[in-house]
């Protein structure tokens, strides 16, 4: 049977801030920008996740894009849309809430908490209109 | 000459919060939902500013887009782009940062700040993928 | 209160035909071209409502977007995602399913079920890429 | 029989410059900016057409979205695409081809082309990912 | 010379129902859902189909966009828009119209009816708003 | 450290003409079709910039997207916007400005201009609605 991906996106909104303690505050905005400010700034993130594997012969599916859905509000959006990122994410806790590492961090929520046979194949992270960061997973790169 | 309408669109990125300081959490959170979180949240805002006149004979324009760019940067954008709705934006202080209010107040900071001969016609501000407001003015509606 | 408009986007997929019986399968290709093919087609419907109201003083709001998205699921797209519009939509019944008959039927459907002090401002309703009508209400045009 | 407004949305691709032959290069450079280049700049302009009139009670249709297709490739898009609006444009021949003058003379192609009992609406002009213009006739403002 | 994928984006609305004959109406509606309407419902579908090649030294093409065009709309457009995926689409015949086979069969429809020196890379397909698959070929996964 | 992809979109207006000059005007329209207008055409190119790297551990950044909005201004949208790709731009003399070509000539401008530790992984370049090209590098296909 062929292999296909399947993509489901999502939608959620968040709070965030990127600094470290460590720093100043000046060393902070020098390295983060407005990104830094004290307090937060946010975003609508587009998320999207790919999904790769063989076509059921019955369903015609790589996978049902319903279970996909749950899988993704269960591990992931339940725990951040209208969430700050820095303060209420249990698996962010001590990750510098960047896109790069928000993508990483949801990889790992989702990798084994996908159905038998199906393999995750890509995180795409809209933080806004124009940046985006994709992974591809541990292997990759 | 004829009426034209221009409208130049522009994102920015805020943290806000929705509640009353007065009402219990449990009302907040009733009434306002995950929109009362206190550790904040924050969207992608896209704001598009209509204005309306009649067309320069030389130049063809209703007014320069330039221009009505830098107003947009210098009377909004500036003061709310990764920014804390709530905290940070002195014409914002007292307001509930609904996006309906934030409309009207994005309306105040604009409607005197144009250029000669062009009158403010529509304030339109998109908070969520699917979620947005308009506002035309205090003679509208 | 300034008096506002508040949109709110939903999505839905449907089968329908346009065709009149009392017409000739010739008469019906020469008028509806394929859209009157007899083994149905289908579309990603885009519906746009938008209400009008004074903001309130407490919440901020025109509407609630919870109640205006309930709504709409309530008496549009539970009724229509998934569905043939020719054949299983009591409030379709007898109406040719055009992209304008549709979007007066679905402002019959919402003109009474809104929260008091809202009025229902327009129906708009993407049927393809490039093709999309809306409706003002019966006093308008 | 309700009035609803049916839209059709088309792409082209064009040439232009904006400036003044009767002014210098500096004047042109300082009103225009980077619009003004000798060497031209071109657009993927988006144009979208919206028509008003009752629904017929044979078709639903306000119009024929063929016809109305017809009707902007004929009178506008076939003068227009991957042409130079300064040079090649009968209609636009002594015209500054800003995208407030594009609009209002693609609605005098249009006026008088549309089909009877059917009344142009609106022109709406995108000209960059940010930038719009839309007329709403001669009586409108 | 290098290598470049060009690819090319079309739409087009069918109908389809998800269903296996020998199944019951409640397993098919368990296992399809709402998908398994026997009214059927249909989609707006996005095709992006993407070619790789050498660039060609004098026009610096991949391919022509025109031909890619008229490929794609001899191929596929034209049998399935306005068209039922299950009754009309001679090369859909005894295949579950699922968008994971319809991409596969979209591929098989594709990959020898490319000029020469051009071959096939990626077949993707947006069913919904938030739901795509892609397909890579049968070599790939 | 993880390997993650960012990718920054910038959007650009240029006029361009593809043909070639020891062609007759016949073989130029033959090949190229109205893109040979020698009154030139235009278009907003969109551009997506894609670079890979491991993620920095204090920053949490593949790269700051500053930086690379830096690097993208100055050495390809500073040249190319509101200009002529066939006169005025440089690095893309004697190279017919094909989508595709175009591509090759921005990753040839990007490639060493990245901060250290970054590679680049991705040019795409749409040209219209519909059309769009993209180039992995001189080590690909």
């Amino acid at each position: 049977m062929p292999v296909v991906r399947a993509t489901r996106r999502v939608h959620f909104c968040s709070a965030h801030r990127l600094y470290r303690e460590e720093w100043s505050d000046e060393k902070n905005l020098e390295v983060f920008g407005a990104c830094s400010n004290p307090n937060w700034h946010g975003h609508n993130f587009v998320l999207e996740v790919t999904v790769e594997g063989t076509v059921d012969s019955d369903t015609g599916f790589v996978t049902d894009f319903r279970v996909l859905k749950e899988a993704l509000a269960e591990r992931v959006v339940g725990d951040v849309d209208h969430r700050n990122l820095n303060l209420e994410v249990p698996w962010l806790t001590g990750v510098m809430p960047s896109a790069e590492n928000f993508a990483v961090a949801i990889w790992d929520r989702l990798a084994d908490a996908l159905p038998a046979g199906v393999r995750l194949h890509r995180v795409f992270l809209r933080e806004t209109e124009n940046n985006s960061v994709e992974y591809m997973g541990p292997g990759a790169g």
